[in-house]
């Protein structure tokens, strides 16, 4: 067995962690995929791009699954069948189970920073949880020492949590970028800039540094500020979003539901 | 007519103000309020804390009022008739007009800084706007070179403007704040830290700097991942918190609209 990491698949994840790998450790690094693409982004002479055909014959000491997750199971199963026998074969999925490819080799590894990942945006490493577990307790102990190099913080997985923390992340993720873009069209068509909103958004976010969101919640909602409401509800004009608005306006504040139906 | 600044009313932008005006500028700073609260704060030798009865005979250069938005017109109706006259009196707020106290002083102003204040949160104002009008083309001027020296974008008010971005504000600060704290309650019934999303949060921001949100969007919902939201929703237990998660990934993706209810 070699001291190599492979990552098959040159997706947002995949990428990244090419990035954080060559800066952070010294293994050598081959990048499994179709396309030979970026190949000057990385100057680092202990990266390797290479196709299926060139897998080297040496099992790696890991090899990252950065496919997609429906892909997953189809790429472990056609790796060379020494791989996997000694390689950890390792998968960074926040759905699918820690042991998800137990059948297929003999070590498996997850490997899941919660976050979203853009190949386009530099990322930021520090204090991004990885989830992690291993059929063998040393490899656990390395791929652990592996998310401390890049400055992320290693946790030990359990399936639950990690579903769990899974929708907790769409909606702090999913949702909230979704109301940017709600805001975004909505000044669009006036002609305003999104830009001027974003010191606001920053605001929003750090106040989470220093309370909870519960005890940060401002706005005419929480207020009960109903005059402004009915204000707000007459200047939107498109029905889905207006719904959205008093629906959001209710939960927040629960009292005012009444007068928003 | 002195050079002075008035500060009327010290609640979270009357503070914030306070600091940045002592911290940015020459001027004598009197600020004025009930109980002197936080005298230890500002070491700085040219702030007064005065309550009502000791406002100084000459009228200051502005008086800021930062009182609440029902409490403009009051408060500017109560000060002495020579700063009616001489001073120009300039409100902070986000939704009245920009002339709103044309009926009570010769000299009147608008200095509206577009965002979120807490006192015990440090405030950045670099890139702030703030909308800037006022009944002189001088005062103008010079609000505008205040708002400068803060580190702020000063911008030439418009109301409508500003009543439009007011609406867009809550979606990205309120309605976002509000899932944070959706999540936040989702994860405390399972013990799990709230502090795991920070990172996750912040890159969604972030993002912001380099696409816009449409184009950032990621998870279930936009990829029409059905699998995932059933078993998102499965793992809802709060019927509200069932219908806004079904609700915005409707509108995130129209598409899967149909079977989602």
């Amino acid at each position: 067995m070699s001291d190599a990491i492979v990552i098959v698949g040159y997706g947002n994840v995949g990428h990244h962690l090419l990035m954080a790998f060559s800066k952070n450790t010294d293994h050598k690094i081959f990048v499994v995929c179709k396309k030979k693409i970026d190949t000057e982004l990385i100057s680092n002479p202990s990266v390797y791009w290479i196709d299926e055909s060139e897998l080297p014959e040496k099992p790696p000491l890991y090899c990252f699954l950065t496919v997609r997750d429906d892909q997953i199971k189809k790429t472990a199963e056609s790796l060379p069948k020494n791989w996997l026998k000694e390689s950890t074969i390792v998968h960074c999925s926040g759905v699918l189970a820690a042991d998800y490819l137990k059948q297929i080799c003999t070590h498996f590894a997850l490997f899941y920073p919660l976050n979203s990942f853009s190949k386009e945006i530099p990322f930021v490493w520090d204090d991004v949880p990885v989830f992690i577990d291993s059929s063998d307790k040393s490899d656990k102990e390395e791929l652990r020492v592996l998310a401390e190099k890049l400055g992320a913080k290693p946790i030990e997985n359990n399936d639950s949590i990690r579903e769990q923390l899974h929708v907790a992340a769409v909606m702090v993720n999913n949702f909230t970028n979704h109301w940017f873009r709600l805001a975004a069209e909505y000044l669009e068509e006036k002609e305003i800039p999104f830009k001027y909103l974003l010191p606001l958004i920053r605001t929003t976010i750090s106040k989470l540094d220093y309370e909870s969101p519960e005890k940060a919640q401002t706005g005419p909602a929480i207020r009960g500020d109903i005059n402004t409401i009915d204000k707000h509800l007459k200047m939107i004009t498109k029905m889905e979003v207006l719904e959205l608005y008093k629906k959001m306006s209710a939960s927040i504040n629960p009292s005012i539901k009444d007068k928003l139906e």
